[in-house]
């Protein structure tokens, strides 16, 4: 066996997968055989669940009973909802809050008792933690600006209701459509480091609660999920200096400044993801008639693009680029971007657990050994 | 690149330690070059907690130093216990509770807006962490049995405070000396499956309440830490059953049954760990008199190695084999069995993650798609 140091694993295959497949040379990403461009336009945010977990499409009746049973999922027990008032009390991270949420859901987990090899269990228990998700999200949103808990709709849609618990208002149109799509762009993209950690847990035939707890750790970090308001906060900065944004983005990059949103691991050209959240930021914009967010953006893309040539040099707008001023002009508290992101790829890491733990096998690695062998303890007088 | 799956990374090198190095043919593990053996007879749990961390055993003068800060951070905050109070009259498995607790200690972390990669920030949280894991459980068995939450005592040590704690009497000197051996034994295992989830976790520079929360998880699976209980239950139906042992053990093999506590992914040869244990058993056997557990274990053992030579063919009595009659003669209830697991192998956890984010890079592996790639969204009513 090869004894090569593999860290990062990057490029290493750890399991075969038939969720997503990434095109980073040519800016595809494909879930399950479609094209996300395909999926976003022609598809909702429960059909692609559907598709991600039963690897297929549903028939309308198949996607009714679905969807019927995630709405009455949706509710969460007062005991969580008092550790997030609690959390929200001491002002606690809306990551880390969602971390604890999850995690607590697990002692009103029906099936807790369940065998770890019940697939049927665990594919329920995926669906109740991704149903309940959004509810936990938008209570502590509440609870921390001291409003009370607010009622899950099963009448609405997965992305429609948590607009609706976030703002206390049914979406328009427009704005449930935008955030449908967002969260089907989201749901899944291969192995990244959430959805390994999922695969890690899972491997010991820990329960869903464990792995998805896990996910939403590992999202928080700034070098996976934990960034993505990143590009706000600098849209912000720009807008408050009143400055003219070619000229903002000109002094950003004399001064040898990196913006947020561009470049990615995987891509090496404009990210698939970017130019479907591109077209919902016009048709927002359209609705509204604010147009200073697609302003900056596309000021900054095109200076990036034609006068620094950066997507040459295989720099270009990611998905964090355009989702920014998207979220921001729904109405969504910046700092839940990264709390949404997770509320979306949970959908990849219940789909990626159920398929490797079909037939699972331990994830257990190996660290090379760089210490010493033969030291002998010195009593502690002597040291 | 090699395109060779690699499910389950069983002996791929993933990065480089000086903390535990594993001999599993000569049956040795060793921690910072020091074998367990030395270490569990010649120092303390702190000591090597301290070289885990550190490097290097400390001089008296800094294990006083270390020893101190850790006792003074054992309390943790009301919020936490209110949870862990919800969670005990919901009847939540201990492992899970766990998990909650811990996830919820970040909202009163002081350091929580520390830059990701400051270091020291990351050495003190991880120190928080693992001076409370004791409070959290012991408090959660008592909620659980009606009892009121327990301060913990500053002078006693971590092994000597959890009992006290969990009993609310000081333990004597062999149960502390026992507990404190069974601390060190399972402090840290080379890059197993939690170790490696807090690696993927910390990858992301995720905090440590991320990374460590995500490890408990991990270690709940009953692939890993999860059925170290099962000896003990073995043991417990054996006792009820009033059998002789060795009939009792005869019949059992005789009926195909797998004993657990037999057998190691890592060790061919008797679990060093486990030699260990079974010399505490007989000290606890000699101070109380109470001979029928070290009575089972010896003659099963005896039988599965000199009547039916298991050990000749790789299977031998792991750590679990001797852990469980030891921890139910130190009155510790048999479902906390893995939580103990987890309050010592956090050692481990917080020591890799500082080791292996020094030089970080994101661990993001690669899965092999296997699915189709050019399918076209049928309308759903044409499906």
């Amino acid at each position: 066996m090869s004894d090569e140091l593999k860290k990062g694993l990057r490029g290493v295959p750890v399991g075969e997968s038939s969720m997503s497949y990434i095109d980073g040379d040519a800016g595809r990403l494909i879930y399950n055989g479609y094209d996300i461009a395909d999926l976003a336009k022609n598809a909702s945010f429960e059909e692609v669940l559907y598709l991600l977990w039963e690897g297929q499409l549903p028939t309308q009746e198949e996607l009714d009973a679905f969807a019927d049973s995630m709405a009455s999922e949706r509710a969460v027990e007062e005991e969580t909802l008092e550790t997030l008032r609690i959390l929200a009390e001491e002002d606690e991270n809306a990551m880390a809050a969602l971390r604890s949420g999850v995690s607590t859901l697990s002692a009103s987990e029906p099936e807790v008792d369940a065998d770890p090899e019940d697939r049927g269990a665990a594919r329920r228990k995926g669906r109740r933690i991704t149903a309940k998700i959004p509810t936990i999200l938008a209570n502590y949103d509440r609870f921390r600006r001291g409003e009370e808990a607010i009622e899950p709709r099963e009448n609405l849609s997965h992305a429609g209701n948590f607009l609706y618990m976030l703002t206390g208002e049914e979406p328009g149109d427009v704005a449930e459509e935008t955030f449908d799509m967002a969260l089907i762009l989201h749901a899944d993209h291969g192995f990244n480091a959430s959805t390994f950690t999922t695969l890690v847990v899972s491997s010991t035939l820990a329960d869903m609660y464990s792995a998805v707890t896990a996910g939403i750790g590992a999202l928080s970090g700034p070098l996976h999920g934990g960034a993505n308001q990143d590009v706000i906060e600098v849209l912000l900065e720009l807008d408050e200096s009143e400055m003219d944004p070619l000229e903002w983005v000109k002094a950003k990059t004399e001064a040898g400044e990196r913006l947020p949103g561009w470049g990615h691991g995987v891509y090496n050209t404009k990210d698939p993801r970017a130019n479907i959240l591109q077209e919902k930021l016009e048709d927002l914009t359209a609705e509204d008639g604010e147009t200073k967010w697609l302003d900056y953006t596309t000021t900054i893309e095109k200076y990036l693009t034609e006068e620094k040539g950066l997507p040459e040099k295989g720099i270009a707008p990611n998905v964090d680029f355009y989702s920014g001023s998207v979220y921001y002009k729904l109405g969504i508290p910046v700092d839940m971007y990264t709390p949404i992101f997770a509320m979306s790829r949970v959908s990849g890491w219940v789909g990626h657990i159920l398929e490797y733990t079909e037939d699972n096998k331990l994830i257990r690695p190996r660290g090379r050994y760089i210490g010493p062998k033969d030291q002998k303890v010195t009593p502690i007088d002597q040291r």
